[in-house]
């Protein structure tokens, strides 16, 4: 686990730009909202994934340097006045408060761009990396979008008692979209570049598909505001983590450090 | 040239969300942006660019769609209210002011991220491709955060008449930044694509700097808002006009057609 947080701290260190190359406030806004020792989780799934299938950590250091960048790049406009208006994240001020709306929207733009550039950067398979995490950076835009729809119109509020077939299936993508396209896309590019075959790919992508649902069921109960009942949502729960492990049984290589991370990522609550 | 916009139309439409892919909204606020029947230039140039080679168009057919996402990304962000804050582009309402700011921030991080989707699709040099495209997408940000800073301060206003060397030095940044850095990625993806080797792709490179210059320098002349003198401005205009040509010298393949584009682009007022 250390070592892993390692990997990805020293190669976030070396892709961001220096502090002092010009325009100064973008390299300086781009490093604040990536930040130093969060927990990572993405890019050690995406180190991790590179392992099960029987290659190296250090396969996947640029990958999961990219899924660490499009995560961030997802925070910072996810933060904006016209989007959800934070002020703090972590504790401390979101990027737009600190470097303003116009350096923030920038950032993040260019923290998406060094995301590609990043991923290009793989030992192998760079055509099939790159294609994944562009078809998750949509995704996520989409589910996002699906999100403001709920929150605002036209469809009805997420937290009717009964929710309707429309709803539930806008909710459904909202989920699958928003949050797990990206442990999807860290998964399948550890894969690629720890030189997975399609079936192993398979198997990773089931396991990041139920594990991100199974992570989102759970901050709903943990927030109280889940669209479903309590025991409905600790069933989903039981359910995606059951899904999720049991997808890791057909990797070749060592599963042992995405089983302790899910344990972990999904042990809060049941 | 027919011929190069049909393959640039036709490979958009193929790539961007059907407008009834969900969520709706941003399918046809990506659509939207991208229109249709534009100039074009960064495309024709990728095209071109293969050929000049001795590629194949066809070859580049997905690197130039993915550069017209990239540059049509671009304008949606700059129109945006904490930017230029501009309700009509082309003389249509911008994307902000039809379908909201934040659906307008959404749909041009959907486009980056096809842009990305898309030039991954190339034939070959995949990795080349996609980190040129990466490395460019950075810098049209740097550039666009050079040009808000020399605007907005802490830089004396770009319209001085004595401009000062750190000013100069600035308004160069932004000159190479926010207009050469796609130019040079259309041009370089392109002779990639088409299979061009090192030193042809070091010869569009150097042409598409130049041609990007000046067809920036010629807006200064056109908008009667350069930071230079008439004449200076002029000297310019030929002096980068004649740099981009005689790049063109020294590519193996049939070169007319970006000589034409050349001409076209720069012949408005010298």
């Amino acid at each position: 686990m250390k070592s892993y947080l390692e990997i990805v701290e020293r190669t976030l260190d070396e892709v961001l730009p220096r502090t002092d190359e010009r325009p100064a406030v973008l390299s300086e806004a781009m490093r604040y909202a990536v930040g130093t020792g969060g927990k990572r989780i993405r890019p050690l799934i995406c180190l991790a994934s590179a392992v099960a299938v029987g290659g190296q950590a250090e396969d996947a250091s640029y990958p999961a340097a990219a899924i660490e960048l499009l995560h961030n790049y997802t925070l910072v406009h996810d933060d904006l006045p016209a989007m959800d208006n934070d002020t703090l994240r972590r504790g401390q001020p979101t990027v737009w408060t600190k470097y303003g709306e116009a350096n923030a929207i920038l950032a993040g733009d260019a923290l998406l761009a060094l995301a590609y550039q990043t991923a290009a950067r793989a030992p192998r398979n760079v055509a099939a990396i790159v294609s994944v995490l562009g078809e998750k950076g949509v995704g996520v835009v989409q589910g996002q979008v699906e999100d403001l729809l709920l929150e605002r119109g036209p469809h009805a509020a997420r937290t009717l008692e009964q929710p309707t077939d429309s709803n539930n299936q806008a909710i459904a993508f909202v989920y699958e979209h928003k949050t797990a396209d990206l442990f999807m896309a860290a998964a399948m590019m550890g894969g690629l570049a720890g030189g997975g075959s399609p079936e192993a790919i398979a198997a990773l992508r089931a396991f990041a598909l139920n594990l991100g649902l199974a992570f989102q069921y759970e901050d709903d109960l943990l927030d109280g505001d889940s669209p479903y009942s309590r025991a409905e949502t600790e069933r989903l729960v039981h359910e995606t983590t059951a899904a999720a492990v049991s997808a890791l049984d057909e990797l070749p290589g060592d599963t042992a450090f995405l089983r302790d991370l899910a344990r972990k990522l999904i042990g809060r609550t049941v």
